[in-house]
């Protein structure tokens, strides 16, 4: 079966070169466009960006009813990132298989998550700025050994994040909707009990997508839970947690902490107060990117699987939205 | 067999009460005194910081062959510290089994080092920058994957520290006096190799004790082969760096950076050039501290084994000194 794919990203070109490098059998990728909407039709199989593809993927209505739109060939579309809710809006077509990345990030959430935690608990911005002053003073000694992880999610991000905390000494509980045992984790209970886990965590990190089901899960309920000197992350999609709630929770206790890489709003808005606290550290959207060379191995052996008219790896199940 | 013990330590108080608790048999524990000579003739044990049991174990001369050091009936000394160089002075007595703590530090070792290098390779203080100005604006993508990393010495910190690097994907070569294969390590290589080895590597850590042999181990011959964008640790002893060597080290290349823990002489002096060195980080020799719960349970077990005439762990060679 002859297939023609349609690059929907932001390095196109990169990708182009990295495709060519794999030899995919009975594949033409078609060229990039001025005008995209010509090709749209052409191929059955897409890899893109999903805010980048989600325009095309209008479902018709009444004004729109005889556009091109209606007349999709796409059968696959590979997200080249992890986070799929871009694609997830009822207004959007979801008669077409879709698969999103895996198994890449975990390690770059660890670097991320890990980095500030030792950052803090090791006491780096005391030590810089005792040494400005020469002064040689040791601190109270404070380790990861013995905190209590908590971690909203269990999927891949999470497995490795719960890795790396037992590989020091951490002790990590897991939250999901099942709620069954997972070997990387010391617990792992259902989403419902978060309250229940919230004032015993120290560290605190969201790794969930954006869903109905996740929309301000931490809101002005529970983060009064948290523990005085508790961090929070959010590596996972900034409707989890909601601003205000968590502004709110930050000024009550100035040892609190959050470190946030996703928003509701990306980029945060300059004005947004989250820039001015002082106990919030804001990245922009770093954690864990995609690598095209990433991206494409895991094209390549899913468009091997979808050659061989064998099942693809890594779908998303659009009733759950990841 | 009755046992004496000596507390030598900052932190006797302490010792003491996690000592009770333990009910070591037949073991007494000599009080604290202001008068200390009078108790170090009595114990045959003790429990002892290096450069605080040193001044008692100088051996005599014409001049004090009349004194008190004469006849000590120590029998074991239990570190306090991993390193043991205070007591390895050829002015010192040597005649008694000295065992030092081993296999805790490990951790906390990795927890310094991987703090450090997260925080530099994931560019915290460039978005700390940016966060000030409102600034969203993702930095050239860096991570530990996939760096070299040079580990000199292979003993139980090494060993916990390349897991550490294996778990981030780093590819981690250890030097040591015998350079034979081991687990944890992809290479292991002699450290008559060491010029070869420093070119090729990202991250260089010294975990390397005091001894005749590390004195000036790096130096102005091999400081000049590290990559211009290093990052070198010391982590062991002071005295593995010539610090002018590596200072004009650091001045050629703005990007190399040092990360120092240990020093020639601690405190650092307060005029010390390397205080103000721009790519230097300096720590008061904090990267991995004992604690006496930890070493409580060492010397307990190490007890028991004494006490049923089994030999002791942890055993220092007072021919390599470690």
């Amino acid at each position: 079966m002859k297939n023609t794919l349609l690059l929907l990203t932001q390095h196109n070109q990169q990708y182009r070169e990295l495709l060519a490098h794999k030899q995919l059998p009975n594949l033409t990728i078609l060229a990039d466009s001025d005008n995209q909407q010509q090709y749209v039709q052409q191929a059955n199989i897409w890899l893109a960006e999903p805010h980048l593809a989600a325009p095309y993927l209008t479902l018709p209505t009444a004004s729109t009813a005889s556009t091109a739109t209606n007349t999709l060939t796409l059968k696959w579309l590979q997200s080249t990132f992890a986070g799929v809710d871009a694609l997830m809006s009822p207004q959007l077509r979801q008669d077409y298989a879709l698969t999103n990345i895996r198994g890449v990030f975990g390690p770059l959430m660890s670097e991320y998550v890990f980095g500030y935690l030792l950052s803090h608990y090791r006491h780096h911005a005391q030590y810089q700025q005792q040494q400005t002053l020469q002064l040689w003073q040791p601190k109270p000694f404070c380790s990861l050994q013995g905190l209590n992880m908590l971690i909203l999610g269990t999927g891949s991000i999470a497995l490795h994040i719960a890795s790396t905390a037992r590989h020091f000494a951490m002790s990590v509980t897991g939250l999901n909707r099942r709620g069954h045992p997972i070997d990387q984790f010391d617990h792992v209970d259902n989403i419902d009990t978060l309250n229940e886990h919230l004032p015993l965590a120290d560290v605190i990190i969201s790794v969930l997508p954006k869903t109905p089901h996740t929309t301000h899960l931490l809101n002005d309920t529970n983060l009064p839970l948290l523990r005085p000197a508790a961090m929070l992350f959010n590596i996972g999609r900034g409707n989890a947690i909601e601003s205000n709630a968590l502004l709110s929770a930050l000024r009550l206790f100035q040892q609190r902490r959050a470190i946030l890489d996703v928003f509701e709003q990306e980029p945060l808005p300059p004005q947004h107060p989250l820039w001015h606290c002082p106990n919030v550290i804001i990245t922009p959207h770093i954690a864990a990117p995609s690598f095209p060379t990433q991206v494409v191995d895991i094209f390549s052996q899913n468009y091997l699987r979808w050659h061989q008219s064998e099942s693809l790896q890594y779908l998303v199940d659009p009733a759950q939205g990841y």
